[in-house]
């Protein structure tokens, strides 16, 4: 398997580069009987969508999803659901230029020494513009977890380069192009923003995400924990140099008095944990954290090599988000919907649908 | 599969409880010809062995390694190696005290939830006893790596609560029981283990974990790029919270400019990537971060309740790590060697051994 | 992973049903480099195609290819490799009479047990309308095997119904809609039919498949033996009943001294093993024979039930093949195909390049 | 994955030569609270060890199984389960003779081949003793089967050679050293094989298998359907050349109206399917049939090369089964066991443990 499956029993297979015909996804282990339309992915594509805001690339995709299989009569059939974006604006000739150029930091060096030869348009497979796969996938992952288990997955920016985020106001993570749950912070980071951008470089962030309403006892150790999973699964994102879950790197320097999350008969008197114990899920809520690098496409001139060996110096044009981090939130949400459907219908395979009658104190 | 198997093409699956009578896994892909013997492998066995020194947990276990197959005068013969460890100091009268109570922080809670009832003994599956079989498995990958391709895989202590190591002298790190790479600071370690234990509390811990000589190409991207399957191994191990790649968490602040790895037909000028560009790896030096959080083991009283959902106090007596990053570090080398290991064959599979003619910089 | 992969590392994983607007499939694996068009499949496709002669079904379907994915500049990328036939002819009111009945012999029945409901569109995904996607993707397959390694893999009609075919003629396998080997045979194989189908039964097939140029070394033992893994893929082939590798069924009234290959400096004396010993080739031809079972839909009435269990009579109208063996020969081909590409990839992950230096007798 | 797992929820992983120390495996995945015992799978082991009759290999081995993880106070935990047989009797002298030879249709060849060395052990890994760990995976299995599921899985000779064996007694099958099922043959398959030792030849056999009980529902087309995986399954057992379900090769002079299963409110009226319909079961009992090759290991001298290529003769003496057949009936239980179980699961984990409500004419 060469890495373009995600998931074991809701297993989700990606096809597609930024500047060929069409992207497409193959989900295999749905379970059948879910209502799904395609306008259910739509409106998680619509939030990870280039072009809504002078803040992120200016890139025009409409992606619209079809559903090519899969579903009959409004309900998934539990045989494999196919999905296809066209892709309609593939300018190509932006990347003529830097065609036989390694971009710094860029995956161009990587990829040609891997396959052998350089894919030069818009990054190939390595573009980000793959993502929006994720995010229709775990679209119907979302669905079949809220409707049939309630659980609640949101995600949002906790910090944008200097700019750190602590009020957490879920209400405002929509009204705003940052997917920032502080409104008070929106015209710093439009400032910071509009700056950068003038400037021609790119920033780092934060994002955080949530899952609530997870049942206890889903993760399958000792090497798929929920956690590993959710690490392997965060980090598969492009630009992600970082994964931490509940207390993170925050732990390094906290005594186990500190860490340990007590429990009463009325639930747990802390979330050190971050909803996972033994790589098992203990019904509190799952909190993992990631970090983005700021992206290399920048109209600052940088030192490289072309592919003959020669030293050149690359200027990048053309579309791209000066931060990566914002449009990161529906691809983080959708990635621990994968994770954790994954991880539900794995727990069934081996426990069944009965559910173990041990005081259920995280539901109190 | 339920979780106890990593890797795709070099596949480990362990077995073992704590308290059982043995540990043991098999290594399905390893190829042929490799010499390999049992001091191999005891070799790294030994550095992970508990009791060997006052800061550790003073359980006492040979953990001699037996390999029961897969190897033919001297070689490995490409079937199946597998491996076992026998149990024997398995005082569980120890934990007989607690086998009613979920302790705060443990897998005890979780595992009853998940699977319907509750092996008392010391954790039973969740203890980190399992890393034993993690780090003879991560042997057989080191020796291949070393011989064939020549990676070094090397860890250290870089972080042990407030103490920050910032000196690295590889000729340091097995001088001492910390895997402290910073002889001066062996002092304050010392005095603050012997403080914490006599307190009765534990502390947190960062391991780093570098790759040299990893050939650029290996990765299997989109979702099994190679920081992706490092950041699950890694994940996978107990009590880790946060694992990094390069600049990690510092990407958060860090502007384009600072981030990018420049290039020049001399090399890399630097390494914010950690070894690894759009999940493949780039020929530098793989960069691998971890934060370890106390063990939850302590002496020191804590609320939980017992299966029947009754308030109870719980303290652990016993013998256990103060400090489980302690011992760790041959575990993250272990797993990082494990997954090198299984991308190498997995590139190997759909690239054969060709080295595709590019200017191979990072190896000037 | 619910059944809709196949391979390990040549992966193919497919979607669609007969009456959905599309089929599609996602390849993983397929080395870079190799050329390949989308006439590349359309040729075997265009074998597979319903409505080429009066003997197979009458639905007119062009199945036609796009590759949406994993092919730059006429050549393989070594990324994941999309394609798609949408369906243009899906009568679906042809269906609309059974919609709740049961076909006898059909997989209505078993379907709605495993899923809770009834996708009453022409067998939905249980129809062999997936097939056009096996042999698609068992065309990449087969343009690697034979530009890098030499290996033609061909097929043909051994038996159909009462009439056994034994002289095997290569060139005369695509001069007739029968895939049959021996031209003196067409016309009794017609006149069989043309009775059939006015009769309104259907009837049994044999196909024989036969790899030639595999080197030996391929197979993995002890479960993925190659012919076990030919066994899993023939055999999920739709109205497949048997397999044989080689002697097949013979060889329970062989004695040793009959079944046994001798081997001399200049070869192998015989193939009773049909190319495969201990689960791995030997460098001689690979040999398979599957039997096909008569389709089940036929305008002779059964005694079946419907979804409420009331007993109905049911008569299939409609399109259907009298022989779903006479188009079996390019899907067995292309099965063959994708099973020795994965294996290739297996052997190379684990084994390399490197050529072993032993007698190669079967070359000779 | 180099094929030494079989099944993908209920996975069993083996490892063990011939005449290395030990033979182990680990099961993953298997539920939760099973009630186990080593004498569970000790009664099936018994089944196939070899030196219990005079028509079988002289090797005495007493194949004592140790269950080493996975089960606490008699029942399994969920956890993996880790079983060893250490291997006694180990007369590697025997074999000496034939170091550098190949023997003829043996798999010397092909290993060497495949993995540039010779293990001239009697066999290594090729050797049938790994079928012990098959028995033992599979008795784990049919203890679920038939406690949660009410499932029973049987098998007999169907034929030895030319003696064809028509009547099926269940109470005979155990009676006798054939796994006959007519004890009126019994005499004259004695003096057969009596006088085939005599001869210095072998023979081949087939083998029929039987699942009662199984729910409809089970199999996951369309790559892995019920039947494509059991012949995976019984491919995999050395020796077996040919694998049927149902009908198998009697399907190809059948016309849709003898092999289509007419249903009626009170059953199927026939079992031509073999209790699989569309790939998954229908409820009916599932038959499935194999071939089994004479042994080569022959006392009468072959022709063939050694190492270097030069003709030389072989002769196999040492303790070999005249016909492998005789003992195959536990084995292919076994892995008929293990496919049901393995499916079981899968199915479980797409569709619940929901029973869907349609008519069950099948349990009528």
């Amino acid at each position: 398997m060469s890495g373009n499956t995600f998931g074991k029993l809701f297993a989700v297979t990606t096809f597609g580069e930024s500047h060929g015909p069409a992207l497409g996804c193959i989900i295999d282990g749905c379970p059948p009987g879910i209502e799904l339309t395609e306008a259910d992915l739509q409106k998680d594509l619509d939030l990870r969508k280039p072009g809504t805001s002078r803040h992120t690339t200016q890139r025009r995709e409409p992606d619209e999803v079809r559903i090519l299989s899969g579903v009959f009569e409004g309900r998934t059939t539990g045989t494999p659901i196919g999905l296809l974006i066209e892709n309609t604006d593939q300018r190509s000739k932006d990347y003529s230029k830097i065609s036989e150029q390694f971009r710094p930091a860029h995956a161009d060096y990587t990829y040609t020494h891997k396959y052998g030869f350089r894919d030069y348009r818009g990054g190939g497979r390595s573009s980000a513009r793959e993502t929006a796969m994720r995010v229709a996938a775990g679209a119907v992952a979302r669905k079949f977890l809220e409707q049939r288990l309630g659980i609640r997955i949101r995600g949002y920016l906790a910090q944008l380069g200097p700019i750190a985020i602590d009020k957490l106001d879920w209400d405002q993570v929509h009204q705003n192009p940052f997917f920032c749950p502080d409104s008070d912070k929106v015209p710093e980071l439009e400032s910071y923003m509009d700056a950068l951008r003038k400037e021609g470089d790119s920033i780092g962030a934060r994002i955080n995400v949530v899952a609530e309403g997870v049942p206890p006892g889903l993760g399958e150790p000792i090497f798929d924990r929920l956690d590993a999973d959710l690490a392997h699964a965060l980090m598969s994102i492009n630009a992600v140099k970082g994964v931490e879950i509940g207390a993170g790197f925050g732990c390094v320097t906290q005594k186990g008095t500190e860490h340990r999350d007590e429990m009463t008969p009325d639930g747990f008197l802390s979330n050190q944990a971050g909803g996972v114990l033994g790589g098992i899920s203990s019904g509190q809520p799952i909190l993992a954290s990631i970090a983005l690098k700021p992206t290399s496409s920048l109209r600052l001139p940088g030192r490289s090599i072309d592919i003959h060996g020669n030293p050149v110096e690359v200027i990048t044009t053309g579309r791209h988000d000066p931060c990566v981090g914002i449009r990161a939130t529906p691809i983080a949400e959708a990635m621990m919907a994968i994770v954790l459907m994954d991880h539900y219908l794995r727990h069934r395979a081996q426990n069944g649908d009965v559910v173990v009658e041990t005081p259920d104190i995280e539901k109190r």
